[in-house]
């Protein structure tokens, strides 16, 4: 086995490696090294698998060639650290982000990281990804957080894109205060990271509108305080009861498609901000006839992680618990099956599906 | 005439009344008397037509019945105020706003005075206006302004509806900030607000765009570093030769309809802002399939007319020439004329017009 | 008894009394009456005793005259209201403001209440209170809010000044973000108000630093994360150590003496803000020759209780339970004892202390 | 002459050295050489001379030790780069930023450069200055800011250390805003560099206050709407009548002793900030015994130059000219005479004194 049986000198690693659309494999790739001074090469210890994953597999996303090693998430240790690597060493346990960010170019300088002239969304997309035993981290200093050793794997992998994209893209950008009305609309993985982190900030209600009952009584197990199972059309009618006509203060779409747009734009109150978070293939209906004069703010964003270390506080004093959102876990050796289950996440009741590697190290 | 040489009993006074589609007539009318103890009656010196009069005109404003005095912009002096009125007293010299606010209901404490629950664009609309020699303004404490007596009438006018509108649903909207890289969709004298007040927070470069050679050059003499004609279609493409590729930082939509807020959305630069200042009739196609990941802002407002004192300040400290604005001036005589000035801006090199009210009273 | 047992024509009521220091009686007095057409009177169900009212009673504030009624927090039910009010009429149960605020004058159009140009925190202070049955508010429309029937009365008086001070002059100004360090110096009513409202943030860590252990296991048992006497004088080694040399993010100076400022000032990090909430007699020494490098923010403010609503609907969704303040519960007519449980309120272990009235009427 | 006429192989400069109190020295030193992959190295053709070096000469900042070459502003053309530097090549013109920063530690995420854990204000402090013909720059591609090659070096150099002072630790620090009364108290560079930026948001009034009445008169050239001269004590009385006793917005202390200090507590209004710029060294009285309840906000600040991309855009588009606040030229040879001009400001009329070094390197 990988690197355990072969102390001496193997230099093979497993790695779930895409060759096309439905084509995954599990395979032995050659261990990533250090290109650049400011690279980290990380021995990953617990990954995951992210709804973009599912679009690629699908073939969706064109940046993604064969025999890419995809994955974005993961926590692990520190083999090798770059010469220009100024925060970590071997040994030291950390959280990789999804974003790959310079740290010194205009956008960054910014905080939009997102949008890095040198990085942004790379990992499992131009370039080798986490779901594999090792993987060489670009600008280590920027993309990697340092994790206390006796920090739980699970709930830090939660943090590597799931959590900031919630806290980002819906919590923040609809600017969720106390008091405040919260529509969530979907309660995947991402709606229901965007419900755990509204809570931060504490509003009055939180309504989150879905199709699925399993996911539906989750929510409400997380924080919701109003469910809608928007199956019959009948959402936006059952929001206005709900709220006495009043609409709600904040809407945050997290499915990306134009009937869950519609259901943000027809309950929001005036004064009241919209969230995109899904992420759209088709240009959707504004109807600025009525809300030309309604005073709202409606927002786009990719995740710039910028939050994560916050998030991390919130985690390791016990105020934030995200290993709620996991429903499965499996072994990297089995991570043929932990897609399976999540492509068919209503069926297998599946939320966040995580695979440990660690146990490929102890054989 | 009216107030001075007939102190014994006249009580009528001459106002433009709205009498159904492209039927306006000066006609003489009762004078206004106080209703509430919170109102007072304000004798009109000054008073303008806005580009929403002329919607009016058309017919396109449902709430306005035939009968109606129009006009929502005017500086007077105060006539008459109730017993409950604490700012204001007989004599004082007042800036009319177009929106009426009670100061009680939820919306007004929430400084969203456009949305007031017991005002917000009334005069002129659901209530007799201002183009006409007295008005009866509801809630004076907080629909009017205290003017000093040495302010220029005219530059005083410019700041019941125009420059708030600019300022707030464009500037602030927009969050024009020093650097940044502005461009204006629409020349009309709500755009040239919006260019006047983006200049109070010290963009690098405005960009105007419209189709009218002569308001493109208006707006150049007002401070817009770029003009372009978008008659040729290939507005877009200007923008971005201009901006080497990177887009606006700030995008103002001044018109209202499909093709110019297609621009807005076509030239914004990642993390940039679309202010949306227009009243739009119809839908918009929203390009969401494109600005999902583009971490945008986008907007609509109503004028709340919250900055009215600063515009004030700004206006008496003479570091801000609102009189630029204004191309023509008449008698409340001529007030058809006027119309008809206003109506046909582009033939008749129009503006702002003004009209001025105290010239009835002197006769 | 006054209204019950004499509908016929009694006009007096009970209420407490200042006549000079350490001078207080409870006296019958003429009922208040609507002197202008904005005031309401209320039928007073629940009031409360504030630190500044033992303030009132030493003598140190000079604009409480012999006579006074004092008070100003209360919960009651609108006997009349002027012809002018617009939110209110007879019946409604309503939480009364310490503020009085016109909602017309500069300050007003600021939120800046509490420096209203006709009001500012005058109820038992230059007019008389809400330690009586019946109590005259001056722009009621303003200085009330409506109370859901239903609502406890008791946690609705913690809103009149109480929770809004500890909010606005601590939690806000202090600027409390998830993941926060806070420190609040001072365990009195007003600091775990802070306490509370700071939660709404979720800041990771709260440490309380005090002098009366009762009172600081309260504050444990209110959300506290750590706890801190300070009667050795080692309170800022004690926080320094709590945070690894870092020091606190927001330090919220709850008493008003140099000492405890000087707290705040030794423990703050860099960026930090430090909220002032204590009313100080004397200037205090200001470490300009340490923090005027430091990127700190230190913030003074009287509460403008523009919170007031926000905090009704946390409360109502119940996420908010204001009645853990409250340690002691009185009659009307045992109100000088309850100040005298007030005043020494760590011998009798007392936080908030309560007065029903409504029992005085059913007699 | 080192480097043009020794083309072969020479490898030393001129550099102006501190040999401790009162004590400089021109001398040959080598020339810089790359430590780091992330260093540049430099060749300067503009200097100048800032107010802290003065502090230093005397002996009053103890970190800089003899035999240290000073300077921490400075234009230049990039001579050489690191491996891992990817913004800039040879050839480059560039502005050099007083700041030394990573760009990955915990400060430089959140924006504080100034106390970047790996840098902060280290050029002519810990490390050699730009006082001299070449320097190296730790962590060039967030040290440097690229120049067109056309914008001239004397405006560009100001950008170093004097604008984003006056800018982030005074005007933004001080939330200036349109409209706004703003008192700056010291008409020293920093002073007047607040000046300059504090009119980008558009104050309706700056009242500048210093002893020196040349100053006074400059400012007023650059801006100043008022000037006082403090010399009779009764500049709080004549700020207090200038504004009718109002009080001003902001008051920025540019100065860092009690007295002026005290004058910008004096003259706050209720709601407003004083923005704290100068270096104390004593601390001050706090009149918190007034202020507690005014609702003040107080800053302290070291300049982090994150603004300085905004300001070159300004700087580049023409609308700001940094050149005004420059007095006096010399060539790098005369750099001793350049001090004494500087020191000697009021006799000789100085403002910012700027050294050229590109003549040393024609000869």
């Amino acid at each position: 086995m990988s690197n355990s049986s072969s102390k001496d000198n193997t230099t093979t690693m497993k790695a779930l490696v895409f060759h096309g659309p439905n084509n995954l494999a599990l395979e032995d790739r050659p261990r990533p090294t250090l290109k650049e001074s400011t690279d980290a090469i990380v021995r990953i210890t617990t990954t995951s698998i992210c709804g973009t994953d599912l679009h690629i597999l699908k073939g969706d996303v064109p940046t993604v060639e064969d025999g890419r090693i995809l994955g974005h998430e993961g926590v692990g240790i520190i083999e090798e650290a770059g010469s220009s690597v100024l925060n970590f060493k071997k040994g030291d346990k950390v959280l990789i982000s999804l974003i790959t960010s310079c740290g010194r170019c205009d956008f960054c300088k910014r905080a939009m990281y997102s949008h890095c002239s040198n990085g942004g969304w790379r990992l499992g997309n131009h370039i080798d990804g986490t779901q594999a035993e090792y993987v060489r981290i670009p600008y280590a200093d920027t993309g990697l957080y340092r994790l206390s050793p006796d920090i739980d794997d699970e709930a830090a992998v939660m943090l590597s894109c799931n959590m900031p994209t919630g806290l980002e893209c819906g919590t923040l950008s609809g600017q969720v205060k106390p008091g405040d009305t919260v529509a969530i609309i979907g309660a995947g993985p991402v709606g229901l990271a965007a419900l755990l982190t509204a809570q931060l900030y504490s509003p009055a209600e939180i309504i989150i509108i879905g199709h699925n009952n399993d996911r539906l009584e989750i929510a409400r197990s997380l924080g919701a305080t109003q469910i809608i199972n928007s199956a019959d059309g009948k959402a936006v009618e059952q929001v206005m009861e709900l709220t006495k006509n009043a609409g709600v203060d904040v809407a945050i779409e997290a499915v990306g498609v134009a009937a869950t747009f519609d259901i943000a734009q027809s309950i929001i109150t005036p004064g009241g901000r919209i969230a995109n978070m899904g992420v759209h293939g088709k240009p959707v209906e504004l109807h600025l006839e009525k809300l030309w004069s309604s005073n709202i703010t409606l927002t786009t964003r990719l995740v710039d992680a910028g939050t994560t270390p916050m998030l991390l506080k919130m985690v390791e004093s016990g105020r934030l618990d995200t290993k709620k959102l996991i429903s499965h876990r499996f072994e990297l050796s089995e991570i043929l099956k932990a897609y399976d289950t999540y492509a068919n996440a209503a069926k297998k009741h599946a939320l966040k599906v995580v695979i440990k590697c660690q146990g490929v190290i102890a054989t």
